[in-house]
Formats: structure tokens, sequence, C-alpha cells
């Protein structure tokens, strides 16, 4: 099954990533504010249900690919 | 409005952080392939209407969010 994680940020968390990408988007001349970075993962999960593969991916998110202190993460999953 | 950019590595471009996930997941026990790590970016983005922000955002993705040699990028308009 084809599974996306979305790994951003949490609200008051410093992201200087996401300041540095806002200051360059304004040097441009574009009008933004409130610029986050985060990441997305794209993978392929065996599994043999969409309920196993969500709770496989909520234990990779908690294993490596977020930091729950810090990040806030969103599974999607396609098919 | 509120947006959000997904940038990815495009297909056949070598992704070395994928590849360090995949295997890293590998080792914990997980069965997964074909991971791939990209951004998302999420901006608020001044503009009178949907149609106008789609445009900003895509002139971003092309001056500084995407290098489009080497990846894809998805405009997500929320609101």
């Amino acid at each position: 099954m084809r599974v996306s994680v979305l790994v951003r940020p949490k609200a008051g968390i410093l992201d200087p990533q996401g300041e540095a990408v806002e200051g360059s988007l304004r040097k441009l001349g574009f009008s933004v504010s409130e610029a986050r970075v985060g990441r997305v993962i794209d993978l392929e999960v065996e599994s043999g249900s969409a309920d196993e593969a969500r709770t496989q991916v909520d234990q990779m998110c908690h294993k490596l690919l977020a930091n729950p202190l810090i990040e806030s993460y969103e599974i999607e999953l396609h098919d």
C-alpha cells in the first residue's frame, strides 16, 4: 500500500528553514507569511489492510520518521 | 489563503535521504520499499482569489521552492 507521511514542525516550535523561505520569498516580491517547512515521506508498505498499514506507519513515525516532541505528523493512505 | 506545496524528487532521480530512511525502517523490522523523502512548505499567501494564489505559488515554486530539473511539485489550496 502506498503511503504518504507529512511531518511538520509543531506550532510554537522555531522553524529556521521556514523563516529563511519566507524571507527569500518576500525579497522576491511575494506577499507571504507564516511559512513553515516540513518533510513528506512516501513509502510502499506491505500490509494486509488499511488499518494494519496505518498502525505500522504510526509506529514508524514514533520510532524514526518524526520527533513527537517538536513535530506533528499526518498519515495519508493511497489506493 | 493557506497553501501547502509538496516538493518531491522526480522518479529516477537519486534520493539518498529516502534510501537512508528505507534502510533504517527495514533494520527496525518494517517491510517497506520505494521510500522517497521530499519537503512540504506551508504558507499564508495574500491574494484575491484561488486562481491568483495558485499562479503566485507556481511562480514561487519556479523561483525558489523547487528545482524543476530534479523535483516535481504539487500545490494544495486550503480554505
